[in-house]
């Protein structure tokens, strides 16, 4: 059960409208009735979308010296080929060819599920829980008519275990859920045609003769991979170091749902930390070890059909192996910090590590912090350990060298045996196959080298086998043991990358700061932290009486030049109105001009959540607001130092 | 001839080496080849562009109260269908059917006709100048050879005429002109395909059944358009008032050229300023009346074939009607302040108004902030008066009001004639023809109305002409003259539209303020004022000896804290090779840490333009930074107060 801020249940249709009418959000297009997965930010969602990114760009980008870049969003198709992402970047979907209808074969073989196991509840008298979600209802609608009928006990289990498993089936496997449970098109009952994979790219055509195929991007990550060697040019050839990029991806989901956690164009904010593979060690490691704990939902845990979390340190978590290496281990710190600086409820995060038939096969370990809200636990943040992979298939395809040379300060020193044929002889011998010879020979393992040398001295002959030739006779050939030397060692660094969908972190945050008054469940309030807030400071002028006029406008610009952003409601609205619309766009804090300020200047601050007010002069007022928002003043200390003031009731109507 | 900052000719070669090696940008998926008009920023023009959309963001939107919104870049069919996009944004084609080639019309036209009167200089011995452009060489290259041919004075004028009028040629004419001059495939001599028109616009298709398709947009207007009436009611139904939108947008030109001025993918600034069409006054036109001075390059001078500029006051330009009205008027001044903030060198602004044939038909006036650039002068800001065109285009297709209410204060009263027939006559007498009537008596217009109503008077007949059954008699109806009362007046806003390319100002912006040293052609610098370098502050420490390291990370540090952005740069490279590499990235300051700073913490502050440096302590030299910063100090009052440093030359090397 979701709750708001203050534990209530949470009405996710009531904070759903609330979002829609202070415009935080509007479905696209909408006069044109719409595209699902598509949304617009109006001005407050737009401006707190604004705050989360700069609150990211210093805590990541400026904090930790890494190297931001702004790749193109049109990417052709030989990269993302080359990336994986054209042949496995898929979902599968099932059409209905009567009706040309298609589904998303997972979400179709859930939904039918579910309403069997609801018809199943309501056959036996027992509670069916009303669906809150809008999104889901509608849906639901589409299935044609919930038959109220009892299942067998062994169906029903099966039912609930294949709904517990039901992201980690491929095509194949869906096709034969659909086939053994009978499910059809629900609105029509009309067969299926088997599951197809659907590549979730948007593709399109750059330039005019339609022979540049391409798509757009479905992660920043890739355009940072290219610009790999020339960003390590740019940082002096020192590693480790990072890339990262904020901007949006596309994924053409086959049915979009659940609002704006599920969207087709997204705001991504991506890390790549390039490392070396030997060395996963971060130097600022230990300023996290011991101060921050997380909440783990480990592998082993998960295992065991569990979801109960521990808490550790992040030293501990790394040092008894449970988190990979301490570069992962850093970010999964500095990733928990920065949702705690947004405001996100500390006790709806978890981190949950991902199980090995979830992540990429060439993926070392992943982590995905997680925020709970009324959809459940989200998916907000994912750090993964992306091994050598990209770097390795690019460099590849390409044949440019994404590599970091070393200079070795100790020069690696070691023994080798080499095997020498003499090229007079190899040549007129072999002919034509004299490169296959050389080849063969070439990859003969040390130990057999060994082995061979010994024969060598005991004067029996060196035997070789040659691809298309069989085995064949070495005559001149000397095989000796010989001291290498190497000054400089080249290797493809290993990537970790913490990837954050900035969308999912807006909306989870907004369901974990909203409360209603206790008085009224209609007086929603949104509390962000004020530096995250839309808007700083909303200005009311008691009345329209034209006195205040002059007032309102010179406060407000002496605000703006302070640097604090703020609007003016100067509307006809009471003073209860225009803060109740406030607390609903998160307003923290309310200036009051009234016909005191008209006598001697000096105006009321309101805090959002205690609704309690000072009063003061127009620079006393300001510097309050400015030392919170610089985070070296509290409310609780303006309060003390002010005192509250209880001249006028303004909150009640 | 293009300058740089001191007046010296600019090499756009060396700059361009310049602004990619230090990965201001760099073309995308270079190591794939790349793609042409696609661009990645490194981490300097990724903090330049992020520095130049933070000034436009407080320059207009803060300041302006505007109402930001992000919407989707996937915009569907019919939103460019009823926006004229679909059937308009288009540049003429020529194809090559033997060789595939395909050529953007007028550009083919003009490098031929270019290269035809080069051959005929050279024919005549005299000096060509060479050109200086890396793209424009590279794509002469193409034209198979320069014929060195004298062309007779007539066909020589014709070619001059039709190059400057080059911009206005619609398909047909090109098709004529490249028949009439006989141009062909330039590399292999081909005949042509006539021009056809090639839309613009990335075509994809939104969901997996392929019947939604999509556009990736041109612009951010059309989002913004569709979200007006939410808009309108979020801002309390007052007018006027301004939505605003930064995002990316996109255009796939046939063949891109001129780097960074004309790309396939491009971040976009738009205002839509919404009006009262009949009330186009500006409530903080005052402030910029008298103190903003342009230059204006208006129609008039235009059609006399002069690109004299003239200077007035933007209060002027309004008063004698040049400009059309104070809105438009104060968005050039607040254009002009903007670009002068950024640091664009102000001889090289003009404001040019468009000629009737290159405006949109509906557009009101148009004005172009141009800058010059080695590339001519460019249009980097438009600022149109759009007119009530997109919001009554969409209203018709949707239906939805966009419009205005507005309460009248004092009621508009007038008189009118009505035509009242008998619809218990009606209904019997017509049957099913009975609305076509009703319908033609509606259209009657007002002087006909007064003319029946004597005919009526005089005991005539009144006839009106319906369609499909000709005239007919209208027997039982009563045609009088009221008295009309309306309390609501419902209009369409008009919108005054200024729109920025942020890579083209960038990119020019860079040209103005580029330098190089008076003793080196090859020490360039990048004079960004202080609160547009992507970088503030370097440091330095004066070689490698590790007393330095830990003052070294603490100053960044603590400079960070004080919300600067620094760079270290502890290479081995000599102090004057670290100062020179931050002067080609535009950093203004550079602090060195030397073994007077071990000794009392002091530190060297150099200021870039200059190479003059004073010395103090840490804080006080962070101070003076943040001061200059801040707008409230300047690097003289620095060096007034604390003395130029001459203790170390260290920028010789």
């Amino acid at each position: 059960m979701a709750t708001t801020k203050t534990g209530a249940s949470l009405d996710r249709g009531t904070l759903d409208t609330l979002l829609r009418r202070r415009l935080f959000y509007t479905p696209s297009f909408e006069i044109y009735g719409g595209v699902s997965g598509l949304y617009d930010y109006g001005p407050p969602g737009c401006s707190l979308q604004q705050n989360i990114v700069d609150t990211w760009r210093k805590h990541f980008v400026l904090e930790e010296d890494m190297l931001e870049v702004d790749c193109t969003m049109l990417t052709p198709h030989d990269v993302l080929k080359t990336s994986g992402h054209v042949d496995k970047f898929a979902d599968w979907m099932c059409k209905d060819p009567k009706s040309g209808e298609i589904f998303r074969a997972d979400h179709l073989v859930e939904e039918v599920l579910e309403a069997r196991l609801k018809g199943d509840k309501e056959a036996r008298g027992e509670k069916v829980v009303e669906e809150e979600d809008e999104d889901k209802k509608k849906r639901k609608k589409k299935v044609k008519e919930i038959k109220v009928v009892k299942l067998d006990e062994a169906v029903k289990k099966e039912y609930e275990e294949t709904l517990a498993r039901i992201d980690n089936y491929d095509g194949a496997e869906l096709g034969q859920l659909i086939i053994k449970h009978n499910i059809t098109n629900p609105a029509t009952g009309g067969a299926l045609e088997p599951p197809v994979a659907f590549n979730l790219m948007f593709s399109t055509s750059i330039g005019p003769s339609s022979n540049l195929p391409g798509y757009l991007r479905p992660e920043t990550a890739q355009g940072q991979f290219l610009t790999f060697a020339k960003l390590l040019e740019f940082n002096n050839l020192r590693m480790p170091f990072a890339s990262a990029s904020i901007g949006k991806s596309f994924r053409n989901e086959i049915s979009p749902r659940s609002g704006l956690l599920r969207v087709r164009e997204f705001l991504m904010a991506e890390i790549e930390h390039y490392v070396d593979p030997k060395e996963k060690k971060h130097p600022r490691f230990k300023e996290v070890a011991d101060t921050v704990t997380l909440k783990f939902l480990p592998r082993g845990i998960q295992e065991q059909g569990k979801t109960t979390t521990v808490d550790k340190t992040i030293g501990e978590a790394v040092k008894e192996g449970m988190v990979d290496n301490e570069t992962l281990g850093y970010f999964l710190a500095r990733i928990h910090l920065f949702l705690h600086e947004l405001g996100v409820d500390q006790t709806k995060v978890r981190f949950r590590q991902h199980m090995p038939n979830e992540m990429a096969h060439y993926a070392a370990d992943c982590w995905d912090a997680e925020l709970l809200t009324s959809y459940g636990w989200i998916e907000c943040v994912g750090c993964a350990d992306r091994s050598a992979y990209d770097l390795t298939v690019h460099m590849q395809k390409t044949g440019q060298p994404l590599l970091v040379r070393e200079n070795l300060e100790v020069p690696r020193v070691w023994e080798e045996w080499d095997v020498d044929v003499d090229k007079k002889w190899l040549g007129p011998r072999f002919r034509g196959d004299a490169k296959k010879v050389e080849e063969a020979v070439t990859k003969i393992p040390q130990q057999e080298r060994e082995k061979l040398a010994g024969l060598l001295k005991n004067g029996e002959k060196v035997m070789v086998k040659v691809e298309g030739l069989g085995v064949v006779e070495l005559e001149k050939v000397i095989i000796e043991k010989r001291q290498k030397t190497q000054n400089v060692r080249e290797y493809t660094p290993n990537v970790i990358e913490p990837s954050f969908g900035i969308g999912r972190i807006l909306y989870s945050l907004i369901e974990h700061i909203y409360w209603t008054r206790p008085d009224s469940a209609e007086r929603g309030v949104l509390s962000f932290p004020p530096r995250i807030a839309p808007t700083k400071i909303l200005i009311v002028p008691l009345s329209s009486n034209s006195e205040f006029t002059p007032i309102v406008t010179a406060l407000s610009h002496k605000i703006r030049r302070a640097g604090i952003s703020n609007r003016v409601d100067d509307s006809s609205a009471t003073i209860g109105k225009r803060y109740s619309r406030n607390d609903e766009l998160g307003t923290p804090f309310g200036i009051t001009v009234d016909f005191q300020t008209v006598k001697d200047g000096s105006v009321t601050l309101r805090e959002r959540d205690g609704m309690k007010q000072i009063r003061g002069s127009q620079e006393e007022v300001v510097d309050v607001v400015k030392g919170i928002l610089e985070g070296v003043a509290t409310w609780e200390e303006a309060l003390k130092k002010f005192g509250e003031s209880k001249g006028q009731e303004l909150d009640e109507e």
